[in-house]
């Protein structure tokens, strides 16, 4: 046996899910262009500086470094949002607003490897690009939606919240940037005892100690009721109160757009990613506790990799983990398969006649296989036969000399003679039913 | 401006080339299925113990190498065949003979950057495992040619040549395996005297001498006529012999199969990776030196990497290369488009509106872009025009109130109001002209 083994964390796609996979990547890229997103094609190998430069520590101690042999810094992309900012602040920079672009790859995280969460990651990332306004913001909305129910996911809870709720509160109460990013990061965790600490010990006023903890005990679906209560529980903080009403605003645009999405607002909920500026959001899915997606608005960011100002908004969808959510909700995973054909001469001197018949069938777009093992023709059925496939054509020397062929049904056990030109014909039919 | 760039040897494929590559790689995919090949996804990273087996030293020495963050040694692949012979040993085991297996994604080399050649190549790789019947080998002729035309590739000759003609005549003349390696790399760069100089100090015969001197200039299109000629000039191999033999039995069944190729015998052609046993063979278009694709039949590789003895014979398809090439013969490289449709309410109160018909538009499969920059009408359609967009629905009060919008087709100049509930047959139909 081979001792040769995939790296720990990595994975192979066999057939059945390497074709659900692409199944998943065919919509994605057909949402995409139904939503006006046009496809870029970056590198997984990148600079290290440009990865680094605004992925927060987290992100940062997982990624893979080296250097290339001609000793540059470089990476192996944990994202594909650094790169599209790249592009942005260089190769678009002229671009005219709005843009909207999208990608689609594998991205890789050194995360302790469990269900669901590989060191290679397949993703589509969507960003539009230009705009500040809710419409935006409703649009990656229903976009996610739209996806999410393409790939045949029935059941998924949008949970959307507002960086600008928590970050207009820290701002007021002059909270320095650094510990406003561990309070955040903390929250991402769910660790809001300890959030809640490391913010009393930066001497935050009573009023401030009293919203937070209301704000973190505030979600619900019913979507306004919420909003509104948010705005009504920081009411002293002029900056949370806009990005309550923004929040909102994104909301109401989204529900009346007539796309079906559960949604869950979270007043407490942050992401860990520092580069977030306004509404931010996950899916999630029953009985799998990881996020299927992420994403947000993020106005600053481009700026930071030395480009225009260009406020923007997009989303990463985990296409592994919608894989593993369509499997959990137990959705049919198989595409409808092509019937099977299989081109068998019943004698080695007809091999190039099979081959020819079996380019003829192609040409006319039907899927053939030929018997390449030189067995004897009741072999090459038997085989057929366990493998599943669904037509044979027997290639015989009577037959041939009246330009004909046998088609056999495997399952119904028939067969019948046809004439050569009509093969295709009779085979894409067949195989067509 | 921002200071970020690209690393040395990787690039973007922005929109237009993005869809030329993914435009390749599904016919690519759909040429795999219709010669029945089933698609695996195996991960970027590798170890390098595995990569590097049999990769031979200059492959090897052009490796992207590091420690992952467990100090375990891996690699970027430089090819796909490694990771196709590790499932064969290993999950393929048991599977039963024969299987074909195909692979697309990219592949990752450190070479002197040029025009055609980058450090991350996208590929395409097709094997035939555990047939050695020349209609294997003529099976993957076949399929490159089909993928070739599809992809819309004119003119292309296929260069083929057998590896077995050379390394019988080697055998017999008992050269050393490190000796006969060196030899077949000098020749695969056309560096023909050194090679035979190689040979000569190995105290050959005179015989070899003279015979490879003339099979060197051994080359041309009349196939069966070259194949005949090989066959005499070795006849004192029986090694050399039979591979002549097998190599003409390859070729007359693809002449048969009735697939046009175009194709160069060269009795002289070697290819520098070690593994291959049997038949090879590249692709070359017209102003262009490099080759697009290159295979051949390796028998002996499966088993060095601890799987069962399993014939294979297999092809690897530069699709950069290829894109290329269709911009070389300036072929039309861009996809029809669909006709773009913007949708923009004419004033902000009507956003949501404006989402829900973009919604229904694209329920019904209709690509739509919405105004999201907040502009006034008039400047949307500027923009709009600008950007050649074909058609704008516009959506108004007045019009709203008997439940219809206003479709303008953009390049006419003409507009007509249309029912709600008759948008997306409108504009689906205008869209599909």
């Amino acid at each position: 046996m081979s001792q040769f083994q995939t790296v720990r964390g990595m994975r192979d796609l066999l057939p059945e899910e390497a074709r659900l996979m692409r199944r998943v990547e065919a919509q994605a890229r057909r949402v995409a262009q139904l939503y006006g997103y046009k496809e870029i094609i970056t590198p997984v190998v990148e600079s290290y500086e440009l990865l680094s430069a605004k992925a927060g520590d987290e992100v940062r101690s997982r990624m893979f470094v080296f250097k290339d042999l001609g000793g540059r810094d470089v990476a192996l992309r944990p994202e594909f949002t650094a790169s599209v900012a790249r592009l942005v602040a260089t190769t678009f920079r002229n671009t005219s607003r709005p843009f909207r672009l999208f990608c689609i790859g594998s991205i890789y995280r050194y995360d302790e490897p469990q269900r669901g969460r590989y060191r290679e990651i397949w993703q589509s990332n969507y960003e539009l690009m230009g705009s500040s306004r809710p419409e935006a913001d409703a649009e990656i909305l229903m976009l996610t939606s739209t996806l999410m129910r393409k790939a045949g996911l029935k059941k998924f809870d949008f949970k959307i919240g507002h960086v600008g709720v928590l970050r207009g509160i820290f701002n007021q109460e002059k909270l320095q940037d650094k510990v406003q990013s561990a309070v955040m990061q903390l929250m991402d965790k769910k660790q809001y005892d300890e959030a809640l600490k490391l913010v009393e010990e930066a001497f935050v006023s009573k009023q401030c100690m009293k919203t937070l903890r209301e704000l973190i005990d505030l979600k619900g679906n019913n979507v306004v009721d919420i909003v509104n209560k948010i705005e009504t529980q920081v009411n002293e903080y002029e900056e949370a109160v806009e990005a309550a009403r923004n929040l909102g605003e994104i909301l109401e645009l989204v529900q009346k757009s007539g796309c079906e999405i559960d949604m869950t607002v979270d007043a407490g909920f942050a992401r860990g990613l520092e580069y977030y500026t306004g509404m931010i959001f996950e899916i999630y899915v029953p009985d799998l506790e990881i996020a299927l997606c992420g994403g947000g608005r993020y106005d600053r960011l481009i700026e930071l990799f030395g480009g225009e100002p260009t406020p923007a908004v997009g989303v990463a969808h985990g296409i592994d983990r919608m894989m593993l959510a369509l499997q959990t909700q137990k959705e049919t995973t198989k595409s409808a398969e092509e019937r099977r054909v299989v081109v068998i001469p019943i004698k080695e001197e007809l091999m190039s006649e099979a081959l020819r018949i079996s380019q003829m069938l192609r040409d006319a777009d039907v899927s053939v296989e030929v018997e390449v093992m030189g067995r004897k023709m009741v072999k090459a059925l038997e085989d057929a036969d366990r493998r599943r496939i669904d037509f044979a054509v027997i290639v015989g020397e009577k037959e041939l000399k009246e330009n004909a062929v046998v088609i056999r049904d495997l399952a119904r056990r028939e067969q019948i003679t046809v004439k050569i030109s009509q093969i295709a014909e009779t085979v894409g039919e067949k195989t067509a039913m």
